[in-house]
Order: C-alpha cells, then structure tokens, then sequence
C-alpha cells in the first residue's frame, strides 16, 4: 500500500542511535504531507525522541500520536513553539506555509526541519536566509529522494570514493503517481501553494544534482512545464524539465511528472543516471522493471566490468543521525545551510525560468 | 568483436527480400566507416545486389568483395558514376565528404544512401535539398541506431499503435566506445571533417526523436559540447548533449559520448526512453547491464503492467526493403526526403548552438 503511494511513502531503516534516550528531542506541527512520517521514522531511529505534535486537524494529530504513543498532543502551534525541551520542530505543512513557518521556528530558538520543497518563492528564500543569518538555527530540509533512498546514499559513496572518475552530468527522472481521484488535497493543484512542478518534486532533483556532481551554483539553460491529463485542475502541471550547467562545467537534466501508468508496481520509477569520466552508476530507486518490485538497486559500470547492487537494508540513512548531531553540536555535516539553500533557489529558479508546453 | 566495437557493429538481419534477384542492383564507393557492411547487409537481405565496389584503397575494396563476391571492383569514382545498371550507390565517406558525394550521385541519375551523419554543414544540406529537388532522386541516411535496432523498430509500432497514448518526451543516451589508441583514423578527431559529436552521434538522436515524437520541426532549447578525455586531439569533443522543442511541443534531450568504460559488454550502453501520457518505453539497445549481455531490450509500462520484452530476432528490419521499393517506385514508406534532411538540420544547430564545457 505504501509502495504504491509515494505521499505516504514513509522508509523505515536500521535504528542507529547517535544518541542516547533524551538527549535530542523534537516536536512536529503541520502535518499535511505524509513524508512527515518518514522525517520522524529517521530521526527517531536515529535516537532522537518525538515529544510534542501539534497540528490544526485533531485527527491527524492523533494519527500521529498512535505511531509515536509517547508523544503529547497540544493545542496550538504557539504552544510548541514556546516549549524549551525541544531542539528542532519538523513539519510538512502546505509548500507555501513552509517558508513562513520555518522563520517563526527560528525565531524561537530552535531548529527546523522541513518537508521539501522548501519554499514557493525566492522572497520566502530570502526571509530564510536572513533569519538563519540573524538566529544562528537551522533551515534543514527533506530531499527524500537521496536523503531517504540507500542506493542514492551509496551512490555518493562510490562517487567520492572516485570510482566513476570526474562526474560529467547527471539525468534524474522522477515520475510519481497521482493516485485516484479526489486522493490529494485541493491545496495540491493550486499554483500559489504548491509551487509548481519544477518547484516542489524537481527540488529533489536539483538537490541530487548538486550532490553528486559537487557544483555549488548553476545557471538554468532551459524549462518547460505543461498539464496534459489533468485539464480539470488548471493550475496543476503534470510534467516538467529542466537543464542547468553547474559553475563546475558539470551539467544536469531532469524530468518530473504525475504520469506513473497504473500499471507500475511502485509509486514511481525514479531514476538517476551518473555519468563520470571513468564509469557511470545508475539507480533503479523503487523498483527494477519487469525485474524486481524491490528498490535500491544501483548499477555500476566502469572499467572493471557491470555490477548490479541491491542495496535495501544494507547501507542505512545516516542523514538523520547527522543532523541530530549537527543540532547538537552546531556542526553541518548532514548537509551544509548553503547546499540546501541553493537547491531550492534554483528549482525556484527553473520554475521562473519554464516555457509552457502541451 | 564486432559488439565491443561500434565503429565495425554491422547487424545481421532475417533476409526478406522485397524483390526478386537482379532487380535492384547498387553499388558502393567510399568505405571510410565500418557501418558500410551494415547497410550492405541491410540492402542484401531484403533482395539487392551488391554490383561494384569503388575505394580509392584497393585492400578495403578487396575486403568488401571477401564479403560479396560476386561484386566487381572498379578503378575510379568516375567509373561507378557512369555506371547505368545501379539505381543507388552506397557510400560511407569522411563526414565531410558525404553531402558533396551525394550531390555526384544524385547528378548521375542514381539515388544515394550515406552513412549518417549525412553532412557537416548547413551549406552541404542547402546543396543536396537543391539537387534532390533539381534530379528527383534520394538522398538516404543509415540512421542505424533506430533503423538496425529491432528493439527500435518495434518501439515505433507500439507508438504507431497507441500503447502508451501521447508522446510527451524522448530521452535518447548514446555513449560510444572510443576503443584502442590508435584505432580511429585521423579524420575522426579533425572537427572540419567529423563535424562535431552533436552533429556525428548527435543525428541519430535527433532522428529517433523526430520520428517517435512526431514533431516535424523544432528548436534548440540548450546544447554543449566537451573534451574531457582527449586533450591530445584538441578539436575532438567527447561528450555533447542537447534539449529540443518540438513543434508539436514535444520535447528531447539527447546525451553523447566517447566514455563507455572498458568493462562494459557492448560498445555503448544506448537507450531511449519515451514518456507518453499512457504510459512509457525504455529500450536497452545493445545490453542490459549486469542482467543480459544481448541487446533489444523494450520495457514497456502502461496501465496494463510493466512487460520485459527482448526482440532480437523477432522483429527485422524493414527499413532496407522498404527504401529498395521506393527507389523502384519512387515512393517515401521507409522515410520522408523532409525528415531524413529534418534530422540532419537539426542536428548542425545543435551543433551550432553548443556552449563548451570542461
């Protein structure tokens, strides 16, 4: 059921606590993206305690709460945020309520984590940015589709370990489904709170991108979007594509939509292709076609022969873990402010930049 | 052998020969590229017969006509042209020389079939779109990477067919080997005479995108070209890459390159991935990494489940019977004049349009 539905997708790894019982506690608010169940399975594996959850809708709270018993349920969102036990809040509220949000979590002095994508427009961007400047906390953000995928950690092992030479460009492919009718909330197909395609499920890819291939800025060389199946949700855009030349001559191409055919076994058949100067890895993300309904797969080719990898169960998300640690330490070795920023700038940026197709 | 090395791949097809011995003779002239012995076999199979053989290098004519040997070596392109008992002449020249040789042929009453690329300048097109006009005759481009691929050509009959609705996007990669030091010829890395790699590999792409899109014309949304890996061969480009826009707002990128790992079982990982609105098609072309050392792969996924199929054998290649009956019968089944020059167009402005990486 899971497996079919990427919104509610949650992955559940090994626990390996970074911390011991009590030692890194959180709250969650906003509970409208069911990824928040996937940011919470990682950092409670990770050693980290769920201790409050706020959320304007009573019964998603407590959905919430019968996942996590422990925690406490309470009344508004100020509440949470004038708690003092808690290190960090996450949240998945609507796309356009991310940014604002994040900024009020700051300003009470405590750290934040998002569902990405993490804004829906570059002035939300900018307010972040101030407000990380000014309150020292952290703007984290859920970029899943690496963060929450083994074989996509793994990938940027054997990358750094220079097993396909100099990274050379990067393919990401991320269709998803869009599920039965009536199955997604109206704020899903409303342009002013979702973004744009290119804007919220391409955010995963422009942050894949700058991962894998070390730019630290690109330019955006071309985007399109269009809506060829859903004409009843005019704001919506089912497709979108991007192409960006990193500042490190690397470049990237990306394609996103809500076409997954009914017949897929999985949610979506995400994809990214690495091309190095020395070998090329691809990952099979959530399933191998007609092959294995299983994920996490990579295939690596370089000059040593073709292997094929099944990762699932055997590499484990470190993310979590390290950004518990950075929220204790104030390090930045889950992911640097900047990186997770410029990700978002330019999926913002494509977005600005998309001709209209279809 | 000939699957670890692109340049000699010539594929070998069911023979179904359209006409009936002696009825549609041609012959060769100009065997700079392996792919030669492809679109020979191509034209054998489906009825012709291979009749004269020019080279200005006698071993390479006397290697043909090991191949076909009821063939006739002749002294002089002259000779060839004069000939009256061919209707066609075969020829895989320098990029270069292919559009000026063309113009020969046509002149001399015969259609002509090139190696693709079919030219290395907008000039040498205008040149040939007036000589077609001008003599009535055709100028053929071997576009093997659809037209000697089963798996290709049955990817069109599924499209023609429906299976996966509307195209949306085409993904073509297409990494070459490079092979030994040494074994390319001189002309493979002159940029005057290659053309560029958008250009060279680049035509097939562009081919195979026009015909399963639909889309008779576009525009070139990004391009860019680089050298990683040859800096001893300075005009030499190892990698290209290119973003379309259909008129019919259908979309392409297209990846090459010179960068398939020594431990690859094939000389090029080729696939196409085609996006439609019902669903989408991957071939693996040449190999199906780590699974299957054959090639013609076609993945199908559409609302009906996710199908492996593997075509080699099953499909043929209907392309050489098919351009046989329309140089008999002055017809267009195998391939538009419009399309054939369309592709070619496209993919000098791709060319054109390159930025520089790396």
């Amino acid at each position: 059921m899971q497996k079919a539905d990427g919104m509610n997708y949650a992955p559940q790894g090994i626990p390996r606590p970074v911390v011991k019982a009590g030692e890194f506690a959180f709250g969650v608010c906003h509970l409208d993206h069911g990824h928040i169940f996937g940011m919470c399975n990682g950092l409670t594996e990770a050693g980290g305690e769920l201790r409050y959850i706020f959320d304007p809708q009573p019964e998603r709270a407590s959905d919430m709460q019968h996942k996590f018993p422990s925690a406490q349920i309470l009344g508004s969102e100020a509440e949470l945020l004038d708690k003092t036990d808690i290190q960090l809040i996450a949240a998945a509220a609507v796309p356009s309520e991310r940014g604002p949000l994040g900024c009020r979590v700051m300003e009470h002095g405590k750290d934040y984590f998002t569902d990405k994508t993490p804004f829906t427009t570059l002035v939300q961007l900018d307010q972040a940015r101030e407000r990380v400047k000014r309150t020292g906390k952290k703007y984290a953000v859920y970029y899943s589709e690496r963060l929450h995928v083994e074989c996509a950690v793994f990938a940027g092992q054997l990358i750094n370990d220079g097993v396909i030479g100099r990274v050379i460009q990067v393919i990401g492919l991320g269709p998803h489904r869009h599920g039965a009718p009536g199955s997604r909330p109206a704020w899903f197909y409303e342009r002013e709170k979702y973004g744009g395609i290119l804007c919220d499920i391409g955010s995963h890819q422009v942050e894949q991108y700058l991962y894998y291939s070390g730019a630290t800025d690109a330019v955006v060389n071309h985007a399109a979007v269009g809506n060829y199946r859903f004409p009843e949700y005019p704001e919506f855009e089912d497709y979108g594509e991007a192409s960006l030349t990193g500042n490190n001559d690397t470049t990237q191409f990306y394609r996103v939509d809500w076409h997954t055919p009914d017949g897929l076994g999985t949610w979506g058949d995400g994809r990214t292709i690495i091309l190095g100067t020395q070998g090329y890895i691809e990952m099979r993300k959530y399933i191998d076609v007609a092959r294995d309904t299983a994920g996490n797969h990579l295939y690596l080719v370089n000059e040593k022969g073709e292997q094929h990898l099944e990762l699932t169960g055997k590499v484990g998300y470190p993310y979590f873990g390290e950004l518990i640690l950075d929220s204790l330490n104030r390090t930045e070795k889950a992911m640097t402010q900047e990186h997770t920023f410029k990700a978002a700038e330019l999926c913002l940026l494509c977005q600005e930049a998309a001709k209209r197709l279809g």
